[in-house]
């Protein structure tokens, strides 16, 4: 018997005499936490409505109705909390959310994750440009889009004098369109005033991409640059359209990327070519982005970035030739979407989690092997099943920092 | 109260005086039952493993080795009917099943199906191509690859004079590549002899489609129709690259085609343009492919339909423009692929089911609406959160021909 053997003895007796010893069972694994980098916590209620219609459509007959209806604190309260509970039973120990421009609602999101024990990155959304936000849902100004975000800061440090899992707030310009330059100027200043971390989306579609171009004439993730938007704790949602300019930037000043395979079906007109990025090593973890993407599941996230990756290599169009169809960006394995989901996040956030490890947060989840197994089956064999086949009801238990949220 | 209430009523009635009324809960829908045009059933033990493995390889070392085992009848009857179970438990009341060379646990897989109420068309697999099948697993000749053929089709008939749902035999050449000459000219006389359904892959990838012309200087599709195989009663899975003298081949012939989203991910080297072929009229089903697929649920088939015809429409490359990068085909709704799991099965099977209506077979699935509704959502809303999130667990019970399966 060794150190460790030693060591592991004593934890094990001092967990049994508490009553805290936890087996698993023969076919129940123990994984790190997932980390998704991508959620728009209001549009919850509206996951997998109305997909087939073009963004902008989307975005103005459902989504930011939708996201205005959070004026109503008891709404908000309601969807939050079950929202938070579906991420946490689907694994997600740490999210990255979108709340709307309403404190009071962002706050009741803050609540719902200290409740379920999620570690949440929250920020308060700015869109102050009306020539693209609708008159019912916008920042009174460039000002009060600043002075908000500002306010939920304090709220959140408030919040956290009494919570077990820490809430950060997050700087948030909803993207370069709904922007004006003003409050991407303050917004980009008050990032470096409190050093937090600034999500926004930067290049997703061909529209988007688009905009800055024709407004700024500069590409977009340069105006977010400009405005010191683009930093160390910066994670950007998709990505899909962004240039090897823009990774080198990327790359040189820390920023991560969000990729959201599913929402990129819908609303991103391209698949982000994630090998290339992890060989470039640029960051890069995983989102559900909810409800652009429909899953909450960042399994099916993990499938559908090793779908989306291998259909980037091989092609799509059978009209063409085997050659002229596919591309030379090679697909990601099933371990790479896992790595995605787990490091890639942590790395994005500067967590110490992702990973079992001494050392590190204990964010974890217990799975159940989804499929009998008929025959004795290696590892590599049982990570794929889990990987292709795990859903919610798998998952039998997860927790945040040692505390048990599931 | 009209007729057709009274009707109602008394059946009601009836039903509660004999104790078999069910009434559904607020969140619960009934939906037609799911047809699975596709499914190795030997290879369910490997569903999710070793995909990213090029094909040959896949089958020389993971597919091939699996599928000899089913000369252990005993090992066979376990997987069946865990496979079986798993299918129902999925919502699919009618599958079409590929079985192996072994005619034991082929009737050990309609067995299974007996017992679990599902309405199997089981195929004992022809493969006796020397040069493409390994010595360990193929059929000795042409001659016993059709005779055990005949014989499967005797047995089944014995089967099903006690079985409350019928299980139906299949013709079922491997593909064009695992035959020989012999053995296809023998398995299409079979079928117009019986008037049975056929079942095989074409035009699956770009290796498929280059071995017949490069063997018999034919396309996939005019090797399998001189033969007599491609009938009013034939699928042929994948499809993928069909060209349009193909299709107007199979519009000729009435044959179907099994598309398989998922699998054709991993094997298929493009995405079968389904929107095309439903205004073409070709016949299109929709099949798991298990285990070239990884998934048993047709739910999880459909998404990934709607999913692959929108990257086939949209494109994948962003380093072309919007105009070179996507293609004219229109994508899919998730109704057209809810259509492609029930209607589109039905048809190609010639089978009153895939519809809840008089004078149908009542297979059935009750589905619980899988999130928390926040608000009155309309039917459209509800029935696009039970295709994007449907799980097994959401699946309350499944009835075939009336009879309870789950
Ligand atoms: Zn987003
Ligand atoms: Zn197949």
């Amino acid at each position: 018997m060794d150190e460790s053997d030693a060591d592991f003895s004593t934890v094990k007796q001092h967990a049994a005499d508490n009553d805290t010893l936890v087996q698993l069972k023969t076919d129940e694994y123990l994984l790190p936490g997932f980390i998704d980098l991508h959620v728009h916590a209001p549009q919850w209620p509206n996951a997998g409505v109305a997909l087939d219609q073009p963004l902008n459509e989307w975005l103005d007959t459902y989504t930011f109705p939708l996201e205005a209806k959070y004026q109503d604190t008891a709404f908000a309260k309601r969807v939050y909390d079950d929202l938070v509970a579906e991420l946490i039973g689907n694994g997600t120990t740490t999210a990255l959310y979108f709340g709307t421009t309403h404190n009071p609602a962002n706050s009741e999101l803050a609540m719902a994750c200290i409740t379920h024990h999620q570690r949440g990155f929250i920020g308060k959304v700015a869109m102050d440009n009306p020539d693209q936000t609708p008159e019912y849902y916008r920042d009174a100004s460039a000002q009060s889009a600043v002075a908000d975000t500002e306010s939920f800061i304090q709220q959140l440090t408030e919040l956290n004098q009494t919570a077990d899992i820490k809430q950060t707030p997050v700087i948030t310009p909803r993207f370069v369109p709904s922007c004006t330059p003003e409050s991407l100027k303050g917004l980009g200043e008050l990032a470096k005033k409190y050093d937090l971390p600034v999500q926004s989306h930067c290049s997703e579609s061909d529209w988007e991409n688009g905009y800055a171009l024709e407004h700024y004439h500069m590409r977009d993730a340069e105006v977010l640059d400009q405005y010191g938007l683009l930093t160390d704790k910066s994670v950007m949602a998709h990505g899909t359209l962004l240039n090897q300019s823009d990774l080198d930037t990327f790359k040189d000043r820390g920023v991560a990327i969000a990729h959201c395979p599913i929402s990129n079906v819908y609303f991103g007109n391209a698949v982000l070519p994630v090998s290339k990025l992890l060989h470039q090593d640029v960051k890069v973890g995983l989102g559900t982005d909810l409800s652009g993407g429909y899953s909450p599941s960042l399994y099916q996230n993990i499938r559908q970035a090793v779908i989306s990756s291998r259909m980037l290599h091989d092609g799509v169009n059978a009209e063409l030739s085997p050659e002229e169809r596919g591309t030379d960006n090679q697909p990601i394995s099933a371990k790479n979407g896992f790595y995605l989901a787990t490091v890639g996040g942590a790395k994005s956030l500067h967590l110490k989690t992702g990973q079992i490890k001494a050392g590190y947060l204990a964010d974890l989840q217990v799975v159940k092997s989804p499929l009998r197994a008929f025959e004795d089956e290696n590892m590599e064999t049982v990570f794929e099943k889990i990987m292709y086949h795990a859903s919610k009801s798998d998952i039998k238990r997860v927790y945040v920092q040692g505390t048990q949220a599931k």
